[in-house]
C-alpha cells in the first residue's frame, strides 16, 4: 500500500507529518506492508499525476488532506476525474454538518455547505469531528480512501475504516494483537533472553521489537482464522514470556508509563507526589497529561536548587555535604520528605545530572539517582545514562526508568 | 527540489519523519520550494526507482538515510549506478572514522571500514557526529546529495550544505532572515492588523506567517545581491513592525519562549519559580529544557490539589471558597506566595481546566487564569482556550500564554 499525505504546510516544514507514521503503524499492525509514503502539495496536476502512479504501482492508497474548505473543490474534482464520477450534494453528509453547525449556533456557509458535496459513486465516511467526509473508492481491483488531515479526525475515522481494509483485503483473517512493555533492559540483551522463546514461538505468532527511549515494547501478532484459537495462543505466550523476563515488565497493553501507572493508582486507591531535580517537572508533565490524574496526584515539587532540596523538601543539610545533590542519601530524603509533605502513598525522587554542563570525574553527565518510596518500604537505584544524546534525552530516559521502576515496584513488590 | 528519506523504520511507523519537516524548512528559508517528499525502503529496486524518476522530475534532490554499517552497500550501490561511479576507498574518511573509533577505545571492525568505501566521483561531505559521510553529486546539471538519516547527523550536515547549494542554484544571491515572533494574537487578526505594512514591504522582502500552538512566528526574508541594503532594509521594517505589533512580540530571534525567558533573566541576573496547577509541571519542564538554567531557576510547585495550594503555597483558604481554584485571587496568592517561598524575582502561576472533565457552565473546559509577579507588580488575565482540541492542546496553548505573557512583561514592562 502506498500512503499520500496532501498539504503545503507539510513541504513547507511548518507540521511534522505525524499523519504517515501513524497510518503506517496501523497498516503493519494488519499485516499490510507500506511500500512508500509520498508528501505533495494541493496542486491538481501534482494531486493527479501522483494518486495516478499510485495507483498503478500498487492496489490500496490511502491519502489524507486537501479536504479543508476552502481547498476541496480540487481534492475532490482530481479523484471524480480519476474514478469517473461527479460530485453530487450527499443528504446524510449535509444533515450532519448541519447539525454540527446548529449545535455551535453558527449559520452554515457556502463553503461549508460544499464540504457535503460528493463524488456520487464513492462509500461515505462520516466524520464525527469534523466537517469533511471520509470517500473510499473502488475500481478495476484497486481501493483509494481520501481522509481528512486534521490529525485526529483521521485517527478517529481509521478506526472505521482499518476492519474494511481487513475485510476486503483478508476477508478470512483473524488478526490480533497483545503488547507487552519493558524497560531496565537493552533490545539487544532482551532479544538474547528471548531467544529461545521467540524460536519456538507457533508460526501463527510473529514477534516485533518496538523501542522507545528507556522502553522496549513486544508486539505479538497473531495471524489465522480461528480468533479463539488465536486468543489461547497469544495467553500462553504471554505467560512463558512473564516467566522469562517478568522482571522487566511494567505493562501487559500498548499504553503509556503515566496511563499504567494512572490505572494503578486509581485501582489501588492510592495518591502520588513526585520531587524532580534532573528532570525538572517533566515526570509531573507526564503524570498530569493523563485526564482524571488529579484524582491520585496531589502536586510535586521542582528542586532545582540545594536550598529548596534543604528549605522546602527538608533534605539533611548533613547530606548534602558529605554526599552532594546526585547521591542515594538525598534523593532518599527527597522521597520520604516529599511524601510527608504531600500526605502522599508512594513518593518518586529524581536527582541527576542531565547536563551539558555539571559533570564531574566522579559523577559525569547521565548520573542520576532515582527513589521510590512506598507506604512500606524504600527503594534506590543509581543509573547512567549516555550523554552523547544529549540532554532531552537523558531527561526522557530518567523519566522512563522513573516511572517504570514504580511500576514494577507495583507489580512485583 | 525533491526529498527522499529511505527508512524502513519510517515505514512501519516506528518513528515519525521529523528529517523532512526539517529538510523542508531549510530549503524554503533559501527560496528552493520542495514539490514532494517520499518515504521509501531500502530495498535496491525501490530506492534505484524512485531516485530516477525524482532526478526526472526536478534538479535537486535530498536524500537521507539508507547509510547504515549494515545497509551503506546497497544505497552506494545504487547511486554508483545511476552516476556511473564505482566505490574506493576515501582516505580522508577512512582516516577520520579510524580516529573516532580510536578515541572510543574500539576497533574498527571491517563493516565500518567499508563506510569509507565511496563512489568515486562524489564530491564527500565530512560527517562530524558519525561514521557514514555525505555525498554530492552532480550529472547532466542535476544534483543529489546523499545524507545519512540520523537526524542530528543530518541537521549538522546540512549547515554545510546549505551554502553549497545557495551557491549552485543562486550563485549570486545573498538571502537574510529576520523572525519576530508573537503571541496573544491569532494569525488571521494578525495579518489584518499588518496589512498595510505588508502590502507596503520593499519587493527586496517576503514574508512568512509560521504559527505554533498559542504563538505565531513572522518570518522576513530578504532576497538580493547586496548583502549591507539587505540589512538595512530588514532592520527598517522591523522597526516599523514593532511600531505597530510591538504589544504582542516577544522575540526578535528564531528561538523558544523558553530560551528567551533564560537569556532575558541571566542578562538581568534575577530568578523565577512557578506555581502550576492545569499545566501540571509543563513549563518547569520548558524552562529546565535549557542548558544552564539552573543558574536562574530555583524550583517550583506543582499544586495539584487545594490541599497543596492551602498548605504549601498558604493560598488562603476565603479565596479557595469564594472564587474557586480558577479565579484571579487564588492564581494571585499562587504566584506572591511561590515568589515568596521560593526567594525568587519573578514567579508565574496558572491554574485552569484543561478538561476533558472539571467544566462547569461559568467556568467551562479551556478557562484559564494567569499571574505573574516581578518584584514591583502583580499582573493577571484571564484565557478562554477552545475545549476542542483537547487537553494536551490546552496545556500547550496554556504553556505559550503564561511565558509570554512574562517575556512581555519584561520587554514593555
Amino acid at each position: 500500500m502506498i500512503i499520500i499525505n496532501i498539504g503545503d504546510e507539510l513541504l513547507i516544514g511548518q507540521v511534522i507529518n505525524s499523519n504517515a507514521a501513524f497510518i503506517a503503524e496501523r497498516m503493519n499492525s494488519i499485516g499490510i506492508p507500506v511500500e512508500e509514503a509520498v508528501v505533495i502539495s494541493d496542486q491538481e496536476e501534482a494531486m493527479k499525476n501522483n494518486i495516478l502512479e499510485a495507483l498503478g504501482k500498487t492496489d490500496l492508497v490511502l491519502v489524507t488532506g486537501g479536504l479543508g474548505p476552502t481547498k476541496d473543490d480540487r481534492t475532490k474534482k482530481v479523484l471524480c476525474e480519476i474514478f469517473g464520477m461527479s460530485l453530487k450534494i450527499d443528504q446524510p453528509s449535509l444533515d450532519r454538518i448541519t447539525a454540527m453547525f446548529n449545535r455551535r449556533g453558527i449559520t452554515l456557509s457556502e463553503n461549508n455547505r460544499l464540504q457535503a458535496e460528493l463524488p456520487d459513486g464513492a462509500d461515505i465516511i462520516p466524520n464525527e469531528n469534523g466537517t469533511a467526509p471520509g470517500m473510499w473508492f473502488e475500481k478495476d481491483g484497486k481501493v483509494l480512501v481520501s481522509m481528512p488531515g486534521v490529525p485526529f479526525e483521521m485517527k478517529a475515522m481509521m478506526g472505521d475504516i482499518l476492519p474494511k481494509i481487513v475485510e476486503r483485503f483478508h476477508p478470512d483473517a483473524a488478526i490480533l494483537h497483545k503488547v507487552v512493555q519493558t524497560s531496565g533492559i537493552g533490545e539487544s540483551d532482551l532479544s538474547d533472553l528471548l531467544e529461545d522463546w521467540e524460536t519456538a514461538l507457533p508460526k501463527e505468532i510473529s514477534l516485533a521489537y518496538l523501542p522507545r527511549p528507556g522502553i522496549v515494547r513486544l508486539r505479538l501478532t497473531a495471524t489465522g482464522n480461528d480468533k479463539t484459537l488465536l486468543e489461547n495462543l497469544l495467553q500462553d505466550e504471554i505467560r512463558k514470556l512473564k516467566k522469562i523476563a517478568g522482571q522487566y515488565i511494567w505493562s501487559y497493553e500498548d499504553n503509556q508509563l503515566e496511563d499504567e501507572i494512572g490505572k494503578r493508582l486509581t485501582k489501588m486507591k492510592k495518591t502520588l507526589t513526585l520531587a524532580e531535580s534532573c528532570t525538572g517537572g517533566y515526570i509531573a508533565h507526564r503524570i498530569t497529561s493523563v485526564p482524571g490524574s488529579s484524582n491520585y496526584f496531589k502536586g510535586s515539587i521542582v528542586s532545582y536548587s540545594n536550598e529548596i532540596k534543604r528549605n522546602i523538601l527538608n533534605v539533611r543539610e548533613a547530606n548534602l555535604k558529605k554526599h552532594g545533590a546526585v547521591s542515594e542519601p538525598v534523593v532518599s530524603d527527597m522521597a520520604i520528605n516529599s511524601m510527608d509533605l504531600f500526605d502522599a502513598d508512594f513518593s518518586i525522587a529524581v536527582s541527576g545530572i542531565a547536563g551539558p554542563d555539571g559533570g564531574t570525574v566522579d559523577k559525569p553527565v547521565g548520573t542520576v539517582w532515582i527513589a521510590v518510596a512506598t507506604p512500606t518500604r524504600l527503594y534506590t537505584e543509581q543509573f547512567h545514562f549516555l550523554a552523547a544524546g544529549g540532554r532531552a534525552t537523558i531527561i526522557e530516559r530518567t523519566a522512563a526508568a522513573a516511572m517504570s521502576m514504580l511500576l514494577k515496584i507495583m507489580i512485583n513488590g
